[in-house]
């Protein structure tokens, strides 16, 4: 495990791999369009009729479950298994898991049915996964009865996969290694789909080290909260905040990046 | 009835209320960002498995039919019904209604067998709905051959609810009583979504004041017409403008918002 | 025919034309503000029951294949042929046409039953249809085994249409007479939707100049491309050239478009 941001993101800026995303109506354009300017290569489907077509395609693929009804969820299933068939690295973000049933479940059904490589949320989906007790408002998280670190690590080892929960300090667990990451900024909070667009940066940062989901998972927190805080840097509230998160992904600077990593083993 | 949008303000951003909306594909990302801006929370869930345990924890639930479709309109009767049962106040939009049957008659159902608390619009919309002659344009009012201050009354009247009618001038009436909102700017309409956020923020005000849907109404449409003002400021078109909304959104002051408010009851 | 810019955008701005687009999820905020910024009404609407009422309504139809699905595809077809029937002209942009089946299937399939005024491609898209060799990685065209100008001039006789083939140089033609457009920049490539923005404007033009299809879609290029050279000035990345973008199309100047114009018949 090496966290090494500048070189992964050069190699993904060299290779603009695809990162096929069945994600939530809200914020399609904006992980859209924090993919394409991190350096990748978006692309949306959920037709039941192209999504193991488009995944064989790609080099990653996203589920986010934030606006799920029936026919998503099929699709989701499908394109998770035929990634897991062909080594394809598959992120979940199980978006307001704990508020309802259905969420909690479909999240539950897709670690079970998919080999999910990195599970990305906020502390109170991930606790309402592992089963402990946790607040979620919709899908903000409002607290959790265990720490972020502690959380990650449960998950990891009971899902058999990377888990990746953000917050003020972000903790990536593989259930034995952990990494915590300081980078970011208070702004994130202020803006919908922040989280969903960490999910899709993990996948493109996946997408260029599959083998390696753990370094992978840290690297994607460390650029975009680096593009966080530069993007806060002249913000004037939430909106300019947004438009600057864009600007400061594309203008990210492999030769910095490893010199601005806020990183604790 | 009271308006005093700063108080309500302050209120909102100490309770955070969540605010489940039903929405169209165009606006969710918009709505869910002048939510969060204002200082709520907002949730976007329309699957029928789950809109009713959805409902049920939120404060106040945003109806918006602005692309329609058999699924969703399920969805919204049922999410309506569960708020009415629970007494959650509901925010009705109809949005396009006049332009095609199954718009005017989607709205007339829910406005039917859905408590809506208030109905926001503009004057085409509800001078649809209230058998007016009118000119709507795909979503766009084109004109009515009532005043909005009559259309309010007399939807407010008709429907059993308070009536909004935004416009150049907004028109807030619960059939006896009217409040007339003149904060807003040009730069408004010439934006995709600004009609429905401000229903989304009435979701908001009403969420903090279930008890006075007049006074919540107005004082929405008070805190989105000073951010709108605050944001022509500096704005060099519709897209620096439509960023600007959301800076200004975040910005407004619960002291100084009472003074600025141009509201004639 | 006669690409002037200048003239129909003021028309335009005068009519207010009705542009009915039934598009995908991603880009559906960014097309109605790019519609609305030049000076034309959007109206999204996709349900079945009230496609074919709509389009009526409308000066022009744009279907995007851009995140399909099996009902969408109803819609596409039942819309389309309402268009047809009533003569009212009809842009098609086939979103990921070559990537997958499903998408060079209902993109040809639409060519075939809709009398399809404008086809809107990037060149991978377009040789995917004409069966020319080409590389799609998602939505993207990565190359085609044969010049977008000879493409251009192929599809248009192959499908009986204008085709309009966008890249670093668009190209459009009826088959016999072809324009080249040079306007625009570099960014555009770098946000999400603007292939699908200049989709919508091609729309747009064509509601103005419906008997002049190839003139309608070279303007349309042209106006977008002079705003994405504005935008571009003070632009510090893909976020703010994005905002830029909607403050230039409503800043477009009919008096000064044509001298900015850079057309070769």
């Amino acid at each position: 495990m090496s966290v090494a941001p500048g070189a992964s993101l050069r190699a993904i800026r060299e290779a603009k791999p695809l990162v096929h995303q069945i994600t939530n109506y809200v914020v399609m354009n904006e992980t859209a369009n924090a993919t394409l300017a991190l350096g990748a290569l978006p692309v949306m489907a959920h037709a039941v009729e192209e999504v193991e077509e488009m995944v064989g395609l790609a080099s990653a693929l996203v589920l986010n479950i934030g606006t799920l009804s029936a026919p998503w969820i099929e699709s989701m299933l499908r394109a998770g298994k035929a990634a897991s068939a062909r080594g394809i690295p598959v992120v979940l973000d199980p978006v307001g898991a704990g508020a309802t049933r259905l969420r909690t479940e479909t999240a539950l059904r897709l670690l079970d049915v998919v080999d999910v490589t990195v599970l990305r949320g906020n502390a109170g989906e991930v606790a309402s996964l592992v089963g402990v007790e946790a607040e979620v408002r919709g899908v903000e998280s409002i607290g959790s009865a265990e720490s972020p670190a502690d959380l990650a690590r449960e998950a990891a080892r009971r899902f058999g996969c990377v888990a990746s929960v953000t917050g003020p300090v972000d903790q990536v667990s593989d259930g034995q290694a952990s990494i915590a990451v300081a980078n970011g900024h208070a702004l994130l909070a202020t803006v919908s789909g922040t989280g969903c667009m960490s999910s899709a940066l993990t996948g493109c940062f996946l997408a260029g080290k599959p083998d390696d989901p753990v370094a992978a998972a840290a690297e994607a927190l460390v650029a975009f909260g680096v593009a966080g805080e530069d993007a806060a840097e002249g913000a004037r509230g939430p909106g300019s905040f947004h438009v600057g998160l864009y600007d400061a992904l594309a203008a990210l600077d492999p030769e910095t990046l490893d010199g601005r990593a806020r990183v604790e083993p």
